[in-house]
């Protein structure tokens, strides 16, 4: 472990801790598993883990090494206007996938929701629940969640198709001007016909 | 083997082919590996090759047991007007991901897709050379290439949403209802702006 200021003992708790996190999300899917349940996995005190880890939330996020946090990024979106969403959602897109590590992450993440059936429920349940509906019920538009996932369906293609699959010219093709053209698409699911 | 109308060996010949075009293809890339590369792995005849085969395009879809032939669909596709196109591909998204066994060798196709740079590589050669860039060249749009791409990844993306990571509402909306969605998105990203 690297030195730290927590007490001896710490890190073998928080390790036990994240460890019975992630088996209990992979089994039960991120709703199904309980915090008690960690806890008791991991044979410790449930305000342990409060102290340790704060949420669910944020066991989730720590656990599996997401390099997002819905919970950090939720309220700056809720603020957004509906004409701005598009881009600020372009731009959102664009500063994860571009950043290596970040990148790195979700590209194992993707491949283990590919083969994975428990990997795909427990990213399916967190981002539904704790970004997409909620940005989708902010909207107030008509088939919101349906519009949301549809939009999601652009963005996860897109990081297939450029960062995975490598199909030109998406590889190639810089962020200025691939970013108007995703953020039309976007602005499009938003738009009710 | 089936009883069928060939020749003895036919069977085993056909066999040995196969297996070499799998191994070749996933070694050299659909570009790289020549019919003649396959024969001498195969230790046949070339001539053999295309009589039971016909084109290198064939023996890669028989070869991966792909689903669909974009030499099949390519000559209709090219057929239809532009402003007719995005509900004509989305009817064609549909066909395909709607018929089980079709659905099960495509979600085969991404897993192995996501999961090895090999297949990555054959898949996007063959997809692109031999039905993304013929479709959009015959398009006549700027930048039709890159839209072509962005319209393959708003299709992959809802494929990927719908049917492997499984988000709701995508999973229970009917056919009916998304079609009109995608045939939107799809005309969204061949509206230049």
């Amino acid at each position: 472990m690297a030195r730290t200021g927590r007490r001896p003992g710490e890190g073998n708790t928080r390790a036990l801790v994240l460890e019975a996190a992630r088996a209990l999300f992979a089994e039960q899917g991120y709703d199904g598993a309980s915090m008690r349940a960690i806890a008791a996995r991991a044979s410790v005190d449930p305000a342990l883990i409060h102290h340790y880890f704060g949420t669910k939330q944020d066991l989730f996020v720590e656990s599996l090494g997401l390099p997002l946090d819905p919970a950090v990024l939720l309220p700056g979106i809720l603020e957004i206007d509906r004409a701005e969403l598009p881009d600020a959602l372009a731009e959102l897109f664009f500063q994860v996938w571009e950043d290596e590590g970040a990148r790195e992450r979700m590209l194992s993440l993707v491949r283990s929701i590919s083969t994975n059936e428990q990997a795909a429920r427990m990213m399916r349940e967190f981002v539904t629940s704790r970004f997409l509906f909620p940005i989708a019920d902010h909207l107030g538009l008509p088939d919101a969640r349906l519009r949301a996932s549809l939009i999601a369906a652009q963005v996860v293609g897109l990081a297939v198709m450029r960062f995975i699959v490598r199909v030109e010219p998406l590889v190639s093709t810089p962020r200025e001007q691939l970013k108007p053209m995703l953020t039309a698409a976007v602005r499009a699911h938003l738009t009710p016909s």
